[in-house]
């Protein structure tokens, strides 16, 4: 691992996306959006996430000159076409267009469908969140794990994030429906390392915590069992349902993962008279997951999201964590 | 376990129910949504929890001549309360007026504070697909699983429904935070066996499939570890913002589990132009999982929920499985 300056990092991507043709405010808004989500920590789905990015894009499975569009309105509820865009950019205009609707009418709804891959979830929360409302939100994938009781892989990890302001911070939830992310796997295997705890099975069904024999069997861990995958399942059919667009089943059938379909959701807490009882409920709460005795003594039990600021003042300091080899093919795009 | 008939079932609980002083048409829906749910093989949360809910009636914890009341109304989210009356009926209620407003704007909210145990949370949502509306509710509880990292209980199971309607049947997730609900393993606990997988941690920090030890340290097994917690906390806070009730820490101070915090989302198919089209995408989804190649030579992989009306015709000629001891309880009561 090499430390990336956060300023750099957004240069190069800048420059890999102007030459392949992105619009100006396109590029600096794309680039921002995978920088920072390096900067906060999430490597696999910022810098180590581009090359792929761009290799989808010189196939031309992500169009950098579609814009997301307007389909169909249903009141606060509002269907857009992603027209096969830029997947962060085409869902930060959507999580925009939420927020507004949640600011004229407390609750917004966007579903989004023929998008690409969004790269980090958690970064249309955060937005939300920055804008006083609560923010929850996912989308469907490619399949990447079996039913409950089958070997090939049928149902996505269609990841859900909730996110939720305070006073105290961004609380944000951002996980997959299998244990580990592909993105996650892929960045031990790169490392050499094993998963901490068993994250899948190898393809003769022994539970394992090797992570390349799970991104070859396809068979990761959902969470909670069964329970994972019914959720993926269900996640997959809502998105699909309000958006009008494809399910992970539809898109089993391209060679691809492309035109997946995401429901973002914004309420504004400014909408309620109460708003200031309910940031101090939230408060108190946090407080609580805090106060908790720990099992290890001495350290400390964290709510979900604490970090994140403080991992991003400190690679901003110090620079990003940044794999030397991906770091290297980026500079030669 | 002995076999209960359905009617004798509905009859004991509405006797008991009276015997309590509720009004007729709501002892009526009580016992048809208790009923209903041992009905579908839920036994935990119908005849198994009915001598619970008696209890909490004659301790004045639920109170059986309130219901719930419009407090405030953002346009398609409203506020009801719940005022401390029966769960089951308070949730019956909001999630009815949840669809009511779906098919008038597309989605409808009902965010419900100071209401009690609902019992099945999956009733509202079959309720919301037999309306031909997706339904997403979940609710908040006590503190019942530490925080990740913690040791004593912070943290709800606040379960999560998802409810899709579709032409081969209501997809049907309802899930607890933990592996295993209480109820769960209340009822591996009466049957005197062990879990079928480890599902919580016993006093000493053992991974343990002994349900007792798991109800006694109060740490059961998260669902996808560090991830059932972050995902049980977000819905907490979001279901107590929403209806400006309880978050589980407020819940934390009081005696026994009450006056807890609820969502109920309801997003009518029928606004939708192209729902044809959206049920021909479920419907080759759910063939897509009953496609799958099974683990085990010969059976058969099943989507959730495909299995709840075999259940309930066999239960209906059969009659219910249910524990006799309990059953002798209801008689007594």
């Amino acid at each position: 691992m090499i430390r990336v300056p956060y300023e750099e990092m957004k240069f190069q991507f800048e420059r890999v996306l102007r030459s392949r043709g992105m619009g100006e405010a396109e590029t600096l808004l794309c680039a921002r959006l995978l920088a920072d989500t390096s900067l906060e920590g999430v490597y696999t789905h910022g810098a180590h996430r581009f090359p792929a990015l761009i290799s989808f894009i010189d196939r031309g499975i992500v169009d950098v000159h579609k814009k997301a569009t307007l389909s169909a309105s249903f009141g606060v509820l509002e269907r857009w076409d992603g027209n096969s865009g830029v997947g962060n950019l085409n869902a930060h205009a959507a999580m925009s267009r939420a927020i507004e609707l949640a600011k004229a009418h407390a609750v917004g709804i966007v579903a989004l469908k023929n998008t690409n891959h969004w790269m980090r979830p958690g970064a249309y929360g955060i937005m939300a969140a920055e804008a006083g409302c609560i923010g929850i939100l996912w989308t469907n994938t490619m399949p990447l794990m079996p039913a409950w009781g089958g070997l090939d892989a049928t149902i996505g990890n269609n990841p859900l994030v909730i996110a939720i302001p305070s006073p105290e911070g961004i609380l944000l939830v951002d996980m997959a429906m299998s244990l580990f992310s592909y993105g996650k796997m892929e960045g031990y295997v790169r490392e050499g390392k094993p998963l901490p705890v068993p994250g899948g099975w190898d393809r003769d069904g022994t539970l394992t915590d090797d992570p390349q024999s799970i991104l070859e069997s396809k068979r990761p861990l959902p969470v909670g069992f069964w329970k994972g995958t019914s959720l993926a399942l269900a996640l997959d059919l809502v998105a699909a349902a309000l958006s009008g667009g494809n399910t992970t089943a539809d898109i089993r059938g391209m060679e691809e993962e492309r035109d997946v379909s995401q429901v973002f959701i914004a309420v504004n807490l400014a909408s309620f008279p109460d708003r200031t009882e309910i940031e101090a409920r939230i408060a108190s709460s946090l407080a609580a997951v805090n106060a908790s005795q720990p099992i290890e003594a001495g350290s400390e039990v964290r709510w979900p999201g604490q970090n994140r600021l403080k991992v991003r003042e400190e690679n901003l300091r110090e620079g990003i964590p940044t794999d030397e080899g991906v770091w290297k093919t980026i500079l030669s795009l």
